[in-house]
């Protein structure tokens, strides 16, 4: 069905790796942190060796023949996200949880007529995009009584469709990949400039399910604000906003849809706004002595309304594991671009600014089409990233990451509570030291966005489990120090429980009310944003389901 | 209980008031418009002589005595918003409505025994600001069979209770002033900087819950992106959302609460996201020749990423007519404000864009201290506009506002739809000519926030009505081209009908749910963004409200 194919246990196409050269410098990196360079390499899944249980949907309509899937490989690549615990699972053969149904829609009616079904047949639906979930939010870890699960991918709905240039505006499918966007708006000479890590292999609809956070961009952090209007398939039909500039007219009907995360209905389409292509692009990085001035430092440019299109605080050993600055100090990694205007004046201001907390530049590019090397050895490493988990969970390296945001006077007190709590149950559940280290990946006004980084060891027959113990406890220790338990990660299922406890319980009793306004059988992605146990509370009695899978 | 009152019928206290030489310029342009100086000045009201029923609620707890008023200024003063259409009402004498109880709560503990008074005895609860709504917001219009209606006023919750001076941010009760919120954020050297038109006369909670939108703001339009966390009184008690600068978590409850204006709760503090006082402003006025051409230039401008802290294009005729540009030509006031730098190089690069379209400085202040005179004289009548409305209901003239947002695609064709629609209705309703102007109040990349104003000679004992059907074919008009029926007036019951048109059907079932989540009963502000119709279905049965009364 899906020519190019994506691989089912890793990140990427089957037709992509990580070169032997681009993998050099990484295992080097792991080799230093644990000082060893004898990692047994377990070999990669295969089709043929993983556990898998027979769908328990055998009855397909003839309508849906021709877009639903049910062999091993398409269930199989549906089955987890894109995390190290979705990857030591996959290593470990574990795919007993696979969808039972994988339904490729060509068309919004398709989308209808495919939860439609589901409810027939009482399915739980789950919606995918690329499938780069970390937090589970596409898993089919459902514990409810439900005859099966339908994921359905949106592969093939993924083309602009309207491009309005006088409101620099466009209407777009939703299974659209990143890159496939960026290219169709190209020839527009239009761009979104939206650029979360996972570009490469998300998608528009899957960004605004989950309000996604774009690096490098201009303007706003989260897709939300880059929102006109929302086409969304329900189980009780087709809802779809206004497209406006803006409105105050009550609550934002796509404020509400956007986090939902597939538990209200799938998304088809949207218009977003969208720029010109930016012509002007200065950089420089800055390294400081220390790391608290250093983020004071982004507090000044923050709320001196600076905002610069990239501002990255990387602190020491970050810096040198990515091998950004080898220099043992916090580094600082600023831009500014601009469609329109020079923003030479924007960058300069900044430097001024960080040079009175210490802050020196380690090299800046002159020219503005010249990138700083430093500022690409990290950016390369970033998007770069997510193809080497295959490589270190074959190797029984765990390397794990868990972001947040906090007030400013809260930063110090989270930052030094979470880092020593990491450290601590690394040790404590791996019985050896690990890393962690921290970045901002956004900043704002009132507060930063740290992002936590650890590397660990653990015991290769639990990996999974041992990982999740330690993020617990980061996880504890992120909200007791009043951070949010996610930033842009979103909540899938792994993040439920201190979703549960940052919620506040009102606003969570009205949303199940609002989705079970949306999805009265309680089948979309469930377990997500709303609990399964308040889904339980009012579902439907279960279908005869043997009845449903014999039919 | 309020110390120093506010007009019962009016805009401000009772110590306020238009000079005589304020007003002569406006007189004049009255005289301009309709070709008269021989207005008939109707006296106003007394609240001796309007019609007032009895309270239908008799039986005040002891609890409550303290501050609880039913005499007729109290009742008189939370009867109407401050719309035309109320001034009309009000110079009628007709107080029919007005609430049973008003309620003055000190804490957020009598707040939630207040509304857990009115669950006992089945009476509505309207929740009060500053009483500045344009759209029946607080008007106790209410036909459900509820035993009365208790409009609580949070005039006594007005304290900024925390500031952290490290995450600019403050924490502030929700029955705060505009005036006296900047007034003890200026004792920290600190401003908001949200300025409605309404600023003088409306409180943080009221622009919280109706989504307001600030004019001379730096950043962000909306207060929505001031907010960092909100607490709420429900009927099942209170809500309260972690303070945090951004969050991915889910469907952002801060973003479902803003908007629904007091129909899910009162919201009693807030906080919010505050800024440095600015130390450099430059502004300058444009005119130009042609009106799309203007607008042609302010969309380059915002899509530039210009962004300046105030745009504002006024067409010729209400430039005229607000005295701010006697050459029968549209103009473009603008301004750039900084705390932290100069913002010279922003306004040079603005008005060299302006002269691609044809917009050439009228007058420009050097210094920055400076305010242009044009500038000056536009936002004086800015900021007094709503004192002049009691001189202008009392000589029989008609003069309304109304708003949208539109793609920039869709501009002309709303502009001139709704100028010919009104300039129509006005003639037809009323038997003469008036005027219809439009300028904008703000402006996005992807599309302008265009305001209209029309004035007319209505007949005297139906003012409401016909300016009501003239309204009623503006607003059609304005969703027949696509624009959203508000940009920031909000949705009161004036704009229910269209708002219901306007919101995605299914949109409309959920909110209707999570309000039934909050407020099981159905008492919170009713008919406000869901229908009473919608309330009535799953109301409980009216208790014996004849016994309420009496016991």
């Amino acid at each position: 069905m899906v020519e190019r194919r994506r691989k089912f246990y890793a990140w990427g196409f089957e037709d992509q790796a990580a070169t032997a050269e681009e993998m050099a410098p990484v295992l080097d990196t792991w080799h230093r942190i644990f000082g060893t360079d004898r990692f047994e390499v377990m070999p990669a899944p295969t089709l043929e060796t993983i556990d898998m249980r027979p769908p328990r949907i055998t009855a397909i309509p003839a309508a849906f023949r021709e877009i639903c899937r049910q062999d091993r490989y398409e269930r199989a690549l549906h089955a987890y996200g894109r995390s190290f615990l979705d990857s030591a699972r996959m290593f470990r053969g574990d795919f007993t949880r696979a969808p039972d149904v994988v339904a490729y829609p060509r068309t919004e009616a398709e989308v209808q007529a495919l939860i439609d079904w589901a409810s027939d047949i009482d399915a739980a639906v789950i919606p995918f995009g690329g499938g780069s979930s970390v937090v589970g939010g596409v898993n089919p870890e459902i514990d409810g009584n439900y005859s099966g699960v339908i994921t359905i991918d949106m592969w093939y709905m993924n083309r602009v469709l309207e491009v309005d240039q006088v409101s620099r505006s466009a209407r777009v499918q939703a299974g659209i990949y990143g890159p496939d966007l960026e290219k169709q708006l190209k020839e527009h000479s239009l761009t979104l400039r939206h650029f979360p890590q996972s570009f490469e292999l998300s998608t528009l609809g899957g960004w605004i399910a989950t309000r996604a956070a774009g690096h490098f961009a201009s303007n706003a952090t989260y897709i939300d604000d880059y929102v006109e209007g929302i086409r969304m398939v329900t189980p009780e039909g087709v809802t779809e906003s206004r497209r406006l500039p803006a409105s105050g007219a009550g609550p934002s009907p796509d404020r509400y849809v956007m986090g939902t995360e597939g538990s209200a209905g799938i998304i088809t389409e949207a218009w977003i706004r969208v720029l010109n292509r930016p012509r002007h692009k200065v950089g420089a990085t800055l390294v400081f002595d220390d790391y608290y001035r250093a983020a004071e430092a982004v507090r000044a440019i923050s709320q001196a309304g600076l905002q610069p299109d990239n501002c990255r605080l990387i602190d020491a050993l970050e810096a040198r594991l990515t091998k950004s600055y080898d220099g043992d100090k916090p580094i600082l990694v600023l831009g500014y671009e601009s469609a329109h205007y020079p923003v030479d004046h924007l960058l300069k201001l900044t430097v001024e600014l960080c040079a009175e907390y210490g802050g020196a530049p380690v090299e800046r590019s002159e020219r503005p089409e010249e990138r700083s090397a430093v500022a690409g050895q990290w950016r390369n490493a970033f998007i770069r990233g997510p193809y080497y988990r295959e490589h270190m969970t074959a190797r029984g390296i765990c390397r794990e990451t868990f972001e947040t945001a906090v007030p400013w006077s809260g930063f110090a007190e989270l930052h030094d509570s979470v880092i020593r709590t990491v450290d601590e149950a690394i040790r404590r559940v791996t019985g050896r030291p690990g890393t962690v280290t921290c970045r901002f990946t956004h900043i704002y006004p009132n507060g930063p966005a740290p992002y936590f980084t650890f590397h660990c060891l653990p015991e290769r027959a639990r990996m999974d489990a041992q990982c999740m113990e330690i993020k617990s406890a980061a996880y504890d220790a992120v909200m007791k120090a009043g951070g949010t338990i996610t930033h842009h990660h979103a909540v899938g299922r792994l993040h439920m429980p201190w979703y549960v406890e940052q919620r506040p319980k009102l606003i969570g009793n009205a949303f199940a009310a609002a989705k079970r306004a949306l999805d009265p059988a309680g089948i979309m992605n469930p377990g997500v944003i709303v609990t399964e146990e308040a889904i339980a509370a009012w579902r439907r009695a279960p279908a005869n389901h043997e009845a449903v899978a014999a039919s």
